[in-house]
């Protein structure tokens, strides 16, 4: 490293490794609560995150750091250094903008709806969890109208996870997707093709939990730096150090719970390749959450779901599950499309961004004031009747499916469907830069696509604007395109259309 | 609660959360380190832990806090108002002495000489762990030399974890116990009589943990607000709301492991019936180690160890293990007395003492500079030979066993001694409060001897200093004889003195 730099930078650049190690912190304690904590915790977890959530908020609209980043502004710093202060003044500007009060208050507020949620999940009634909702909402728009009183509140939300793509990208990648999808799953609702079906029976969980395992070994999860447990809302975290996966099961699902099983493990890949030695930097950190959901649908979507890749599937399955398939019928099996779905995380590959559009004109809806939270089951089964041809049985398995809610996430679904068009659009351009990568695939070898990903995303971590990082990647701006193009290919052939 | 607590003494309280629930926020922390965290997770968790333990100290030596505390020094306050400030000023004064850095660098140092430690344990080669020892020793000479320059450093920090009896009591309590114990140890030795034994089979590990489960069940334990998993070196640690265990097997040892997590059981018992609603103050904290062991050992060895819980005990020894034993032979194999054991944690109710004294006399000599780090093991083997009679087959059995100087913690150790014998003082005390104590136990019930215990106990928190929580429990200051008592009584019955 330079010795050259500015007295101001690395002032910049210790506090902010604190405010780093204070989120990461945070971000355990939140695993812990999703997966281990007892019952009765909750009080006291609500208060400890909401104290670290504070100091971490005082750290970084600390005075020094007001002062290092004026002293920064006219510094003729290269890159990296350059684009650290980019994102450390980023996310400073943000935070000095809203009273530390308020935002102990919502991580509080959220950790104490988390119980009332799974309570309310568990009742599939929305009534209870309804007065949580509106309390968050209401935090929310307080938060908004703090970083930007004269912007959409929605726009503002949405920068938190996607700061660099703005709003109207993500309403035309979802526009450009509703109309893409429509017709081609009405294609597909009228193949008289049927996919192989060949999982019909009760699938332990523990022999699913050594699938699961056997799964991740063949993906070359590092388990020095993972672990892998379950949640009733599977999700990745941690760091480069040690990034681990959750899933779920549902006994007569298996290709349902190792499909979500790779998902976590594409996000455990991103965060695992990540420089070590800037643990505690922007430029040691993911860029956000498209890019980061797009490491999770290319290796749920484009490895998991692949011809090449059940190769390899179907020995495991065979092996922990007794079952007997050939790769074809795994192949099949993973990619059907069943609109008549109500739930997300089991959603097929093409119905998935429907659930997206439902929830996104929701929260927009809500948050906006347009409808009461009393009314969005009524609202909520009515888009996917219209969307999807089917109603939900009840809450649980409609509007309080999705914990993002309960966490005080509003604005978080668009990256969802902007992540799995980012999978694509890398998919198709490692595919042109890795010679014979599926033959690789099929023989079990995800070394070269992982080599190619940490050289072109993961390494990087903020150092590009997603944007910037999309088009040095695949030498195109992020487009919807190779995923409409890859799905129409695929499911062509599979339904013979 | 009165509205008339003046303004400083809300600031006062306010700040002290914040700090409190970082330090509970870290604790957590330390509890996935030992039990959850992948090998390599080491590095990341080192900088989180050091960066809350530094914002803790940076809130509890703020200017306000200081400020509050002056203003608070005139001020006339009732108990428990009193207590509270009492305490918050012992802890203020004590961090404002030490600087932030250093607190951060022992933070660091003791979560990265964790590994070392467990990498050394198992090479059995104490050359590995020295160094840290060193560095250790030397971050906290410097530590209490800020505290307090002209002090005994082993005092001070012994002060760390038992406040309020001077490390002359512990000395005091100590001889007594070595002067009291050794001549009773070698009437045993001497004696013809040989208890059961019936334990000597293969017990497998998930067998022992059902029983401990069923054995916890059998106490009470609430895992609502609990649970239990498996450490290399047993710990209880969390909060009113959520206190869990850690317990190890061995599989030709069944009687230790389920002493131990009784013995954890005891700790997690205090802090469950600490008030829920002081959750924060010092009020709702525990009273210090001397306290803390005293809980864990009163039910490790007045209740696990009494012949009166052994009729419950064997029989869900036979459900679990399989194994045909009456309770009296229970009651016999977890009092068998064995001078020939190197192993603290598996040490029997008498020797257990000397394994204290000899790290007591180690760590003292060490922390003043009167043996060399290297010297350790020599020392240790030749104090474990005058003392016990064996030496230990390598530093893994002998000066590596124990995790307190990987944890940083020097002046621990008498605080088990003296926890021990204020749990005899307390169950004799509760004893004579409690009508048909003992049969209540054979029956299994712990109610009356719980409630005594929070009502003694538990539920004041921090409000009275050790000493005076000793008086209003038991009638007289803590005192070695009611433990002497206690042994001489029941050794002389079992081994027929």
């Amino acid at each position: 490293m330079s010795t050259e730099r500015p007295a101001a930078y690395q002032t910049l650049c210790d506090q902010f490794e604190r405010v780093s190690y204070l989120a990461d912190g945070a971000s355990y304690l939140n695993w812990d609560q999703e997966v281990m904590m007892p019952e009765q915790g909750t009080p006291a977890r609500a208060k400890q995150l909401s104290a670290i959530t504070g100091v971490r908020h005082e750290l970084l609209t600390a005075d020094r750091v007001g002062e290092a980043l004026a002293e920064l502004r006219g510094a003729n710093l290269e890159d990296p250094q350059a684009a650290a202060v980019r994102e450390i003044r980023r996310e400073h500007d943000r935070a000095a903008s809203v009273p530390r009060e308020l935002v102990e208050r919502i991580s509080e507020e959220t950790s104490n709806a988390l119980p009332v949620w799974k309570e309310a999940k568990a009742a599939a009634d929305w009534s209870l969890f309804a007065p949580r909702v509106e309390r968050l909402l209401a935090l929310k728009r307080e938060y908004a109208a703090h970083i930007d009183a004269e912007a959409d509140p929605y726009a503002v939300l949405f920068a938190e996870y996607e700061p660099y793509l703005d709003l109207a990208t993500a309403e035309e990648v979802l526009a450009t997707l509703r109309e893409g999808l429509v017709p081609l799953i009405d294609e597909i609702d009228a193949s008289e093709v049927s996919l192989a079906d060949p999982f019909q029976g009760h699938y332990d969980e523990d022999d699913q939990m050594a699938l699961a395992r056997a799964v991740l070994d063949e993906l070359g999860y590092d388990w020095d730096r993972g672990r892998i447990d379950t949640a009733p809302h599977p999700f990745s975290l941690g760091t480069q150090f040690d990034a681990r996966v959750t899933t779920r099961f549902d006994e007569s699902d298996p290709v349902g719970a190792i499909g979500s099983t790779i998902h976590e493990f594409g996000h455990a890949s991103y965060t695992l390749g990540l420089p070590e030695e800037r643990y505690g930097s922007p430029l040691g950190q993911h860029r956000g959450l498209t890019v980061h959901e797009s490491q999770s649908r290319l290796m749920e979507n484009h490895v998991g779901r692949s011809r090449a890749f059940w190769t390899r599937l179907a020995d495991r399955f065979d092996e922990h599950l007794s079952v007997d398939i050939t790769p074809a019928d795994g192949y099949e099996a993973a990619n059907r499309i069943y609109p008549a779905n109500t739930i997300r995380v089991e959603a097929d590959e093409l119905t998935y961004h429907l659930h997206v559009v439902i929830r996104f004109e929701i929260e927009r809806a809500m948050l906006a004031g347009e409808i009461d939270v009393e009314e969005v089951p009524a609202v909520w089964n009515e888009k996917m009747e219209r969307y999807l041809g089917v109603r939900p049985e009840d809450d649980a398995a409609g509007c309080l499916q999705d914990i993002h809610w309960a966490h005080g996430s509003f604005g978080y679904f668009p990256t969802y469907s902007l992540g799995s068009v980012l999978a694509a659009q890398l998919f198709e351009a490692a595919q042109s830069d890795i010679e014979a990568l599926e033959a690789q695939l099929r023989a079990g070898s995800l070394e070269s696509l992982q080599t190619w990903l940490t050289e072109n995303v993961h390494r990087h971590g903020q150092r590009f604007r997603t944007g910037e990082l999309v088009e040095r990647a695949t030498g195109e701006p992020l487009s919807a395109d190779p995923f409409l193009a890859y799905a129409t290919e695929k499911f062509g052939r599979l339904y013979e259309l």
